[in-house]
C-alpha cells in the first residue's frame, strides 16, 4: 500500500509522523492532507530516503538537480555534487543525467543520497532511443514506459512525468506564438514524438498504466510542466494554463488511485504574475503541492539566476508554492560544478527561509540570532548562520582594531554600542 | 533657485528635460510630478552630477555606499569602489567615510564621481566632537547644522537627516522593547545626543535652518531613519511609524519651501511585511520618493546580504518603493571589499530590474534577450546580459562540444534544438 493508501484508511505511518514531528504540526493533520493529496511525502520503500513532507501548512522545501551531461561525465563529480548539496542543506536531489551509463549512475547516487531522490525518465528513454534507433522520436510507448518501471524499481522516489504535453496543448502552443516556444527537454521530447508520430502522448493516453507503475514502488509522480515559459514575455499565458487544466484533471485520477502527486510550475515569470500563477494553479489542482523552478523574475541576468531564481522563489513561497528548484549560477550557460551546486541551494534556502518567515514559520530563528547580534555574540551569531563558513571567513578579512565586539564597517560608531550605553545604561 | 521651485513655477529645466528623456516619460509629467515633491532630482550645481530622477512613475534607482571606516582608511581603494560602482551601473553614490581626513576623502571622490553624490553629515561632526570633546553627544547644535553646510559646499547632492529621531520616538522606542533597539548609525548619534542632553534633535527643532541650507545648495534631504528595524522580529513596528508620522510632516515643510525631499525605509522586514510599510509610507508622505535600505527579509544569512536585501528590494520596488540601498555582502561582517561592492550593484541591480519589469518597465530588454537566446545568438544575448564578463566566463568554463550552439547542460538535448526542428520545421 502506497502511504496515501494508508493515510486514506486512517493509519499513520511511520513517514507521517516523521513529518509532524519535524515540522511541529499535528501528526492527524498531516494524516488527513495526504489522504487529500495536499501533502506528498516522496518515499520508495526500495531507497528508504529520510520522510520528507511537501505541501499545505508545511515549511518550504528545496530541490538540486545534479547529473552528467552527454558531454560531461564525470561520476564522482556528481556524487561530491550530491554530498555538498545535502551538506548546504538540500531537501531532494534529482539526478537529471543524460550521459554515459545512466543506470550505474542512479544506482552509486542512490547509495549516497539520504534525501528523496527523483529523476525524469524520459531522459534515459531519448539516450536510449538515440542509441537503438538513432532518433528520440522513434522510441516505442514501451520504451517510456519501461524507463519509469526500471527507475522506480531502482528506488528512485519521485519521478517528472510530463503528461501534460498532448495533442490540445501543442495546438495550444503553436497558437501562442511565443517568442521561445518550448524549454523544457522532457517537454520538447514529448511533442517532437507528439508531432513526428501523430499520436496522443502515451503517458497521457495511458496515464492510468502510469498509475499502476507508481502505486506499486508508492513512485510520487511530478506532473511537470513542459509548457513552462522560457521568458518574461510568455509567462502565464494560454499554452501553460492548457496544460495546467489537463494536469489538474490527472491529479484528481491519481488522488483517487493512491498515488501521490506533485504538479510543477515555472519557469521565468515577471514578479506580478507570481501571484495569479500560484492561486490559480492552487484552485485547479485542488491544492495539490506545488514545485517551481525558480521562477526567474528577469531573462538578462545569467551568471546569476541562482539570485533570479531566489527572488523569484521567495515570493512564491510566501504565496503558496511549496517546494522550490534551486537555480545554480550557470544555469542557461553550462553545466554546473560543485561549488555552483552549493551556490545554488544556499540560495534557494535563503529564499525559501525568507518565504517560510512570511508565513510565520522558523521565525524563531531570526529571533535567536538577533538576540546574539544585540548582545554582540559572534560566536552565537556564526552558529547560527545559514553558511557559518562564509560569515567567518568575512569577518576574518577585516577584523575590528579598537573595537574588538563591534565590526570593521562601524567600529566606534557601531549603533549597537552606543545603545547599549545610552538607551539602556 | 532650486529645481522644485522651478518647476513650481512652471519651468522645465534642463535637469528635468534630461530625466524624462532618460525614462521616455513625457517632460510635463516630470516637471509636475517635481513640484509636487514626487519626484527628486538630487542636483548640487557645484557638483553638477548626471541629471538622475528618482520617483513616481520612474525607474527603480540603485544607490551604492562606500567609504572609510575608523579603522580602515584608504582613499584609494574608495575611489576604486566608486568608479566601479558606477561601472556596474549604481545611480548613485553615498560616502559614509567615518575614518581620515573627511574634507579631502569627499573632495577626492566628488571629483571622479559623476552621479548623484550623497553623505551624512552627522557622521562628520560625530567624528570631530570625539576630536574636539571626547565625545559624540557633546557636539553642539552648531556644529551639527555646520556639517550641513560644509558638506552641501563642497558639491555634496543628497544628505541624510536624522529628523525624525526625536523625543517623541524615542520615548516610543523604549516602550516598544525591541529585540534590537537601533541599529541605525545616525539615529544612536541623535538619540544618545537627545538623552545625553535632555534637548530635542536640533535638526528637527530647527528644521527649518536646515530647510534653508538645503534651498541655498539645492540639496536634496534624504529623510532618514534612524528607527528603522536591524531584525525582522522589530519589523513595522512602533517605534518606526512614530518616526514615519514625523517625517511625513517635514515633508511637507519642505515641500513648501521648495526644497527637494526623500524618506527611508527599512531594514530587516519579512516579505509579508514589505507591501503595507510602502503603501502607508506613500499615505502618509503623500507620495514622497521613497529609499529604502534592503529591506532584508531574513536576519540569519550574513555573507550573503547582498542577495538577503535584492529580495526585499525586488518586492519592494514592485510595490512602489523607488530607490534601492544596495547592500554588500560583507553587511554586518567588515568594510566590503572593491569585489563586494560590485557584487553589491549588481544584485541590487537585478532586484530593482525585475521590479521595472513588474511595473512594465524596460520590458523590451528581456524580449530582445529572448529572441536572442531563441536564436541560440550567443554574442547578442552575452551583450545584452547585466554581467557580460560573468555570463562569458561561465560559458568559457565548459564549451559544448557535440552541439556549439547549445550548452553543456543539455548538448543534443537542447529543448530549443528540437522545438526548432518539430514545432517549426
Amino acid at each position: 500500500m502506497t502511504i496515501m493508501e494508508e493515510a486514506k484508511r486512517g493509519i499513520i505511518t511511520e513517514e507521517i509522523r516523521e513529518v509532524a514531528k519535524a515540522e511541529g504540526i499535528d501528526e492527524e493533520v498531516v494524516r488527513r492532507r495526504v489522504a487529500e493529496g495536499k501533502i506528498v511525502i516522496p518515499h520508495n520503500p526500495i531507497h528508504n530516503p529520510k520522510a520528507l513532507g511537501i505541501g499545505k501548512g508545511l515549511r518550504v522545501k528545496v530541490n538540486a538537480n545534479i547529473g552528467t551531461s552527454r558531454e560531461y561525465v564525470n561520476v564522482e563529480e556528481e556524487i561530491e555534487k550530491a554530498k555538498v548539496a545535502m551538506e548546504a542543506g538540500a531537501h531532494a536531489i534529482m539526478d537529471l543525467s543524460t550521459g554515459g551509463n545512466l543506470d550505474e549512475i542512479r544506482k552509486k547516487l542512490l547509495e549516497v543520497v539520504y534525501v528523496p531522490f527523483g529523476t525524469v525518465p524520459i531522459y534515459q528513454a531519448a539516450a536510449e532511443a538515440i542509441k537503438k534507433y538513432g532518433a528520440i522520436v522513434d522510441m516505442s510507448e514501451d520504451d517510456m514506459f519501461n524507463a519509469f518501471e526500471k527507475q522506480a524499481k531502482q528506488g528512485v522516489d519521485f519521478t517528472v512525468a510530463h503528461v501534460g504535453v498532448t495533442k490540445l496543448s501543442v495546438e495550444r502552443l503553436k497558437k501562442q506564438k511565443r517568442i521561445i516556444p518550448m524549454v523544457s527537454r522532457g517537454g520538447s521530447i514529448h511533442m517532437a514524438w507528439i508531432i513526428h508520430n501523430g499520436e496522443e502522448n502515451p503517458l497521457y493516453k495511458n496515464f492510468d498504466y502510469l498509475l499502476e507503475i507508481a502505486k506499486e514502488y508508492d513512485l510520487t509522480l511530478s506532473l511537470g510542466d513542459g509548457m513552462r515559459s522560457g521568458a518574461i514575455h510568455d509567462s502565464n499565458d494560454r499554452a501553460k494554463f492548457q496544460e495546467l487544466l489537463i494536469i489538474g484533471e490527472l491529479v484528481e485520477k491519481a488522488r483517487e488511485k493512491g498515488v501521490q502527486t506533485m504538479v510543477e510550475g515555472p519557469g521565468h515569470m515577471p514578479l506580478n504574475h507570481i501571484e495569479a500563477n500560484i492561486k490559480i494553479m492552487k484552485t485547479v489542482t485542488k491544492e495539490a503541492p506545488y514545485f517551481v523552478l525558480g521562477p526567474l523574475v528577469t531573462d538578462v541576468a545569467p551568471g546569476y539566476d541562482h539570485f533570479v531564481g531566489g527572488i523569484g522563489g521567495a515570493l512564491a513561497g510566501y504565496y503558496g508554492a511549496d517546494f522550490l528548484c534551486y537555480v545554480t549560477p550557470a544555469e542557461h550557460l553550462c553545466l554546473p560544478s560543485v561549488e555552483d551546486v552549493r551556490q545554488g541551494v544556499i540560495a534557494t534556502r535563503i529564499a525559501a527561509h525568507a518565504a517560510n518567515l512570511a508565513r510565520g514559520i522558523d521565525v524563531e530563528w531570526d529571533k535567536e540570532f538577533s538576540i546574539a547580534r544585540q548582545n554582540l555574540d559572534w560566536e552565537k551569531m556564526f552558529k547560527l548562520c545559514i553558511d557559518e563558513k562564509k560569515a567567518r571567513e568575512y569577518r576574518q578579512k577585516r577584523l575590528p582594531l579598537e573595537e574588538e565586539r563591534a565590526c570593521s564597517m562601524c567600529g566606534k560608531f557601531c549603533a549597537i554600542k552606543i545603545v547599549n550605553k545610552y538607551l539602556e545604561g
